[in-house]
């Protein structure tokens, strides 16, 4: 039976992950919701910049990074170590109870190690919903923590995995919907999803999933809002209420509902 | 009042966080232990290589690393990120519900950054029993979770500090006194305190609180021992029921409780 108690899966990355200033003011942001909050991290340049400093050398293809041992370090590094931990101890500071975790943490969420073919990504692993460990997460919420999320899965094998931290974001929500009402909050660099990517009033406020089909064939979802959109439209087929496409710079304007402060994405 | 039930609180350190083989078999047998445990890891010489690779120059002052920002980031790295992960993957893959920590994480200890006078050590913090968050520890031991600490605490202001692991686990052993009957077990590479250093069969086997005086005028407890010893003493006298320094490699006949296995210090 649903609850009608409202959660916020907040998934924050890029650039505002690697300016300290920026960084600091959403995560202040953050910590005085009122409502129960999952936060999902990516990662920022910083495992690009220590895999150089390493001379670690990395391979992408198809804009998908190649996670070889090495490479899985620096994620463990870069993002469960140096990122996750600053980003809790700052909201620890702002009075605000959180709570750093990887899929491993508790075993709230294994994923499947990618397929080897038709492309060996190496250690990275697609999780499902089936797989959260939502009842943790619930009791972490209620004893008011909020759960912060770096975007790294286990194998149940002893394997840590690289994961999709939109993905990661979108499975979470998806295996919270049977006992909230979430919102998941995609927040990036644009105002939300524009119907040309040049004019930021050209904001889309709503759409529904039968209109996905037109937009990406009318080409307006395109590049990295492809995949965005598909975890978006997932969560929503999952059960989850809304998504939320906004500016991290517009944070406090999505929170109070104001009208053009991001694109919904909605059954 | 106190419960009569039993918690291990075990400290891990040294040469077996550096060999895979020798770590994967010490956690497989801490993953079967029938009552709860709290792991506490120390860093092994991870971090030493990280600033070496890094060309973060370390400065070792009486034996303490000084904790810059950089060397802070490359605890956080090595600690709370690789090793942290690793430790908690594979007890997952045991089938030990491991939960990684800082202090960070749920505020579950805070501490005390260290006076820069006489001596400025950088981001390093001294914890105390008092800080422990011990009801949320009960928690999520009552869910028979592992929870698996690094060696870092936080300040409450938004800082990650350095701390040592020594002293974590005895501070954490200490916090816990009033919940349960508490043993602390310092695994390292010798089988317990030695009359004669180079003589592994002159363990000797129970240390009372005040015989450590003697032990120290002596000789008998010197260099490396007496910071432990100090630890040791330290949680004896907060309530844990016993303090036992062993090897590693002894672990199974430390937990059946076998003659000659480790030096108990007792009140």
């Amino acid at each position: 039976m649903k609850s009608a108690k409202k959660l916020w899966v907040i998934k924050i990355g890029g650039k505002v992950l690697d300016q300290e200033q920026g960084l600091h003011h959403l995560l202040a942001q953050l910590s005085v919701i009122k409502d129960p909050v999952i936060l999902v991290h990516g990662g920022g340049k910083r495992a690009t910049e220590l895999a150089e400093a390493l001379q670690v050398p990395q391979q992408i293809v198809e804009g998908r990074r190649i996670t070889d041992s090495a490479t899985l370090n620096i994620s463990l590094m870069a993002y469960a170590g140096e990122l996750n931990k600053k980003v809790v101890a700052q909201l620890q500071s702002e009075g605000c109870n959180a709570i750093g975790l990887t899929g491993a943490d508790g075993n709230v969420l294994k994923s499947d190690k990618r397929s080897p073919e038709p492309m060996d990504f190496g250690w990275v692993g697609d999780p499902k919903k089936e797989y959260l460990n939502s009842s943790f997460l619930e009791q972490l919420l209620e004893h008011g923590m909020m759960p912060v999320f770096c975007a790294l899965t286990h194998d149940g094998k002893g394997n840590m995995l690289n994961t999709n931290a939109d993905t990661m974001a979108s499975v979470i929500a998806s295996g919270m919907a049977n006992q909230y009402d979430v919102h998941l909050l995609y927040l990036f660099e644009k105002k939300g999803v524009l119907k040309d990517v040049e004019d930021e009033e050209s904001l889309i406020p709503v759409i529904h999933l039968k209109d996905i089909p037109m937009l990406r064939e009318n080409g307006i979802i395109h590049q990295g809002m492809l995949p965005k959109m598909k975890n978006a439209a997932d969560a929503v087929e999952a059960g989850v209420k809304e998504v939320l496409i906004a500016s991290a710079t517009n944070l406090q304007d999505v929170l109070n509902a104001k009208p053009q402060s991001a694109t919904h994405v909605i059954s």
